[in-house]
């Protein structure tokens, strides 16, 4: 199965939805994937997405559900009975559950808490107040429990009898009478061991765990460091709540990192789909940075007012600006870049700060004087320009990325030393402050230079 | 365990280190993980990390070889005996085995071949031979093939005698007697279903796998949409030649976002830590790009001198053009990183072009109007500018704002239909063809307004 067969099975699809032929539908979408069926939903209108739901045998459509986006969820849930939301609600996995009455209207909430048991409201309503980015808004409860007690073989049969409708059961956890977590079996272990052995002999009393309150960046990175597979979650008493599966971990690292793409454009980061956002959501994250920036701006206004009377003797010098402030701009960015990507990936730490320092200078160098006999060159032979000009702008252009790269490279660190998220620290944050470095030095050498 | 904990245990053994305290030291390693031990080899020199090692049992001195830089490798391997090296290598997972040969010296891999078995170096050579982002090159050759003859009970004798050294037995793979690749079966389905049952009753037949040619990118993404643990590779006549598991693919998403990172901030890719790099490699990977955008200024150097007699009347026109060169590539990096992100994320394709440039059409009028009405209550109260001079700037920003996201929006979708990377097309990209854009605009409008 690739892409291509995708995109030919998606066809083959709609085309029996838009002919209506649902007979002969009903029987193709047994032989799909529930992911692949969701995407499907992507290309039908509400109606038609309805319909087919209708046609998914009972266990594809809790699959399938799981999928949907929140807005094929709303369509849906609007249209079949109660009886089969309660249906598809019970398959799910708590977690999946807890996403989807998060993103439910509050009479849809209410319906689906009144048909629950006290205990499993309670648990809802406990699991509903976590934090967004938190573990316990990350976690399920669907795991294996086992006793330090139990036999290799006690453990497999209790497995079997129980592990059907767990999220995974190649993770186990120990617990005590008091459900604190003493350890972690591997179902590998289970499998590969004697069957004699106790569960106290083989267990791994070493293991990792978070809290509920722990933020998922900090989790994906254990994930990542520890190559884990599950991560549980105990509560203050060290009492086992859950339990974090890496796919949803996957989810995570994607949601961090587009989070960082967008603080580093300068845009308030949502977890929206582009395709699925208004035109205010989409204007309303982007105008404040974009505001803030611009009236920043107003110091270099007033920088090239106080040399007005430089530029009035010589206006080709405007010529040369754009160019220097989007090179020390471009500059800039490299060093910001890879410094806040050293840190959210826990390469670079604050403590490295020399390091960084010292590197960037050395790094500036190299690049400011190449660029600078390469800018002289062009000006020269290309521009025509006269030699004192050439001069004023290469030697401009040397210092300004030389400052560039030093400020580029240190202003996110001192961010996070000062616990601000290094990413607002990147292109356009530091273009802004690196151009009105520029032009003071570039005002400053023509003035000198050209004898203004 | 949390990183506190890390911190105070890696400095309990830097001073046990220091200290010589070598007995006390080896009962401590013993109690931490591989990991951890590694991360501990950074503070350490050289000398001290071949000590260290030396103080590891055998099982561990493999697991901490495998987390270890290249550089602190190439340490050790020229340390310690051929024996223990051979050891070492033994227990490494064929892909660790793969990726180590990889990064040491010719003379090191030409030993390790001697003295590995005729058909092992047949392997070898074939694994060195895959091309660097590719599936074959992720891939491991440890995993558990079933025959779909055996029943439930056979298939976990099976594993329970061959497991041992096997990357994962989560996942196990039914080939038929020329290893073709039938099916797939999960220990969860082993462990819960009857034991009686035919390996080919409950073999899953629609599977995902892919070509060892294969792409790191798509393979991380098939990962992420179907929830894989693991995924195998086949070649051309459908036979499973390895496997590879998500641990290794948590590296390739590092990996993938890091290279979009560097080449939208206008570098050449590379995966080496920024503190392991040296200056002149740091450069090398800058200086390409600063250069191709400074030389593509020259446009924008062009366009002021053709209206230079426009800035001789009113020098102080100059005084606004960073302000909205800013602004103007800010909002054009807005938009052309959330194209970007969405297209690497697989949530926006080619065929979306026509809702992306509406979308950004609408943004763009939202976010240009209100910055524009911003930026003159600004320059009328704080600058004092003259009403004309106000307009002019007002309306240009409006204008440059709506070009440049029309522009950012558009031209990372454009990239990619012609075959190229469409991170190429962010923020210094962008900026350099709006900013040659805003100053046409500028000046005709400015021509116009103030009737020069």
């Amino acid at each position: 199965m690739n892409e291509r067969m995708n995109e030919e099975m998606n066809e083959r699809i709609l085309t029996l939805v838009e002919e209506k032929k649902f007979g002969v539908l009903k029987e193709e979408l047994i032989e799909i994937m529930a992911v692949d069926i969701a995407e499907i939903f992507d290309d039908l209108d509400k109606k038609q997405s309805v319909i087919v739901f209708r046609l998914l045998t009972k266990d594809q459509a809790a699959d399938v559900f799981s999928y949907l986006s929140s807005e094929q969820r709303r369509a849906i849930v609007e249209a079949i009975h109660e009886t089969q939301l309660n249906e598809i609600l019970e398959e799910l996995f708590f977690d999946d559950k807890i996403d989807f009455l998060e993103e439910m209207p509050a009479n849809v909430v209410k319906r689906i808490l009144k048909s629950s048991t006290e205990e499993e409201r309670k648990l809802i309503n406990q699991f509903l107040k976590y934090p967004e980015d938190s573990a316990g808004s990350l976690m399920t409860i669907e795991y294996i429990d086992l006793r330090k007690e139990m036999s290799v073989k006690e453990a497999l049969a209790y497995i079997k009898a129980n592990g059907v409708d767990k999220e995974t059961i190649y993770i186990c956890y120990v617990l005590d009478e008091k459900r604190k977590l003493e350890g972690l079996v591997s179902l590998r272990k289970l499998v590969l061991l004697d069957e004699k052995l106790l569960i106290s002999d083989i267990m791994t009393e070493e293991f990792i765990a978070t809290h509920t309150l722990d933020d998922q960046e900090e989790i994906a990175a254990l994930f990542k460091k520890y190559d884990l597979l599950t991560l549980p979650v105990v509560d203050r008493e060290e009492r086992l709540v859950g339990i974090i599966t890496i796919d949803d971990i996957m989810d995570v690292v994607d949601r961090e990192n587009t989070e960082d793409f967008q603080k580093m454009a300068a845009m308030e980061p949502s977890e929206e789909e582009y395709l699925e956002s208004n035109a205010f959501a989409l204007a309303r994250r982007r105008i404040p940075w974009l505001m803030l920036l611009m009236v920043s701006a107003t110091f270099t206004e007033g920088i090239i007012g106080r040399f007005e009377n430089v530029l009035q003797a010589v206006a080709i010098l405007a010529a040369s600006i754009p160019m220097l402030m989007d090179t020390a701009g471009n500059a800039g960015s490299q060093s910001s870049t890879l410094i806040i990507r050293g840190m959210a990936l826990g390469e670079i730490e604050l403590k490295d700060y020399i390091k960084v320092f010292w590197s960037e200078f050395k790094v500036s160098i190299i690049v400011g004087v190449a660029l600078g006999f390469i800018n002289f060159i062009r000006m020269m032979i290309f521009v025509r320009a006269g030699l004192g000009f050439a001069i004023t702008v290469s030697v401009t252009l040397v210092v300004t990325i030389m400052m560039a790269k030093m400020v580029g490279g240190t202003l996110p660190i001192l961010a996070k030393k000062l616990k601000l998220d290094p990413a607002i620290m990147a292109g356009p944050m530091i273009t802004t402050i690196v151009d009105a470095l520029a032009l003071i030095v570039y005002f400053n050498i023509a003035s000198t230079l050209l004898g203004l």
